[in-house]
């Protein structure tokens, strides 16, 4: 057995301890310890728990460092940081600001000799990949990214700004009959309201106006005005009993015609009972890769497009090709 | 713009003349010729047509040769023969003897220092690359592969070599029952019989004991007797008006758990009018990596496991980030 690669968590929420779990299903694998702000003793994990500042003291004993963090705050400062210092696998998902946070991961990982594998995961990352793939070998078609049903944790976050709100679940789900019309090859010009549904489930506080919040929702620019937008008003009992789960998933489909009329279909889906666990499960597998790379004396920013796929794999070229091809 | 990537097809049959058709939609390619066994007179293409004699003549010409001929007999000889003199790429599919040809064709590749894109396609190819992603996010998950509704070449071919059969088109049909148990997660040990269903289209000679035909199929060990095979007669102007098309299409899936009891499933599926047009299409992507590779400085055979995923588009890296990624 070759040893095993040391990976360390900075960041201790739902997506953290989706690494933590991942870490388990990977024997080739061990986790070092969780880094997290908060303080290390109240903190309930199966690993070492330490304060974030012990960091760099433990930087020997870490292969890979899985950045947990939020993409809009945590990684846009985090990454770069400890790029310098560690190879990095996150899931920085702010689509418009990837350019920005790949030339600022990789002018610091370059300096310092490291791997800075950015925006893995799976929107980016494993649709991306798809996208990709599905446009490279049909290039004269259309691709579609389609998502959920799941929770949006941005969507859900918005409604709890509204006055009134105690709590609130959002579902992004997808128009069935746009995916038929995708399907069937049409290339149909879809707005965002022909493609997605958002399904609102909100607790209101003790005598709030609930048409106003409804009102107030359904009209949110950015967030909901662009879309059919529903709520339902429900008891906390009734949130934490049906809606405390964080399911997600989507399609890509792409479709083409290739010779006279022929029509090729790609499509690509994720069912996901819980979106931070599966996330969590491309970053641990992405650390492998980063670790691989991180031997061969390669380092610099690298997103999964730039990935040999098979480096991703605790098994060898020979085992591959043997099973899988 | 740079310089076109000069493509050089092997072996003019549907698959050939899929290839003739993807190197048209895409616009970094030109096709220099066919080269061909057969007479190039007799050859209506839309590129200059070749005796295979003049391969060699024209390798200067060539930046990689797409080998189209067929992985019973052909390309084992052909692949490491032509991987002496160009970077090719094949679509090799015979599974069991896929690391023996891996292994011819990287000697001779390594040897002078050629790229061999071997088994590329879309199983082995496409399907291979979604069997090593699902797994290498979910490890502790299981794969399943369905295949069709779609024609089987080697199943019709097996049909047509029965006594008193004119024509046949066999399509291999999956089993939805099958395929709803796989994607609830229930991980189902299933038989060749319980995945596939053996659908037979076949026109009789005259006078032929159809009864003794379709005993004759149905119990023809490797190919139908292990399956529910279902045989029709029909005239030779209903295979013609009804069976000329070659669909083809399938399915990956991938189910785990994560966690505590997270049901996660990752399904990728192929819809397929043209099986062989898709099939050169991936090739025709894949060549374009090949050329790539061998910019490099790489060489030796690879498979798609081995390929960077941006290394199949003609787009920069930067372009892909910003717009796919």
């Amino acid at each position: 057995m070759t040893e095993k690669i040391r990976i360390a968590i900075l960041g201790y929420g739902n997506l953290g301890r989706g690494v933590e779990l991942a870490v388990r299903q990977n024997p080739d694998m061990t986790l070092v310890g969780v880094f997290t702000r908060r303080d290390p003793k109240n903190i309930a994990c199966t690993a070492q728990a330490y304060s974030t500042d012990a960091l760099l003291e433990k930087k020997d004993d870490i292969d890979v460092l899985i950045l947990c963090g939020g993409s809009a705050t945590d990684l846009p400062e985090q990454s770069p940081l400890y790029a310098k210092h560690f190879h990095i696998v996150d899931s920085f998902d702010n689509h418009s600001q990837i350019p920005k946070h790949f030339a600022a991961c990789d002018e610091s990982a370059k300096q310092s000799q490291h791997v800075a594998l950015i925006s893995t995961g799976w929107d980016p990352g494993m649709f991306s990949l798809q996208r990709l793939l599905a446009g490279c070998i049909l290039p004269q078609g259309q691709s579609y990214t389609f998502w959920g049903k799941g929770v949006s944790q941005g969507h859900s976050d918005a409604i709890r700004r509204v006055a009134g709100v105690r709590d609130a679940r959002q579902y992004t789900v997808p128009v069935e009959a746009a995916l038929q019309r995708v399907r069937t090859g049409e290339n149909p010009d879809l707005t965002a309201r022909e493609k997605h549904i958002r399904d609102c489930f909100v607790v209101a506080e003790d005598g709030a106006d609930t048409a106003r919040i409804a009102d107030e929702i359904k009209n949110m620019p950015g967030y909901f005005a662009d879309y059919d937008t529903f709520v339902h008003f429900i008891s906390q009992e009734e949130m934490d009993r049906d809606h405390s789960r964080l399911p997600h998933g989507g399609f890509v489909i792409h479709t083409a015609t290739t010779g006279q009329a022929n029509r090729q279909r790609i499509e690509y889906s994720l069912q996901l009972d819980s979106n931070p666990e599966f996330t969590a499960s491309v970053l641990v597998a992405c650390a492998r890769a980063a670790h691989r790379l991180a031997k061969e004396g390669q380092y610099g920013a690298k997103t999964v497009l730039d990935i040999p796929p098979a480096y991703l794999s605790a098994k060898s070229a020979e085992e591959l090709r043997k099973t899988l091809l």
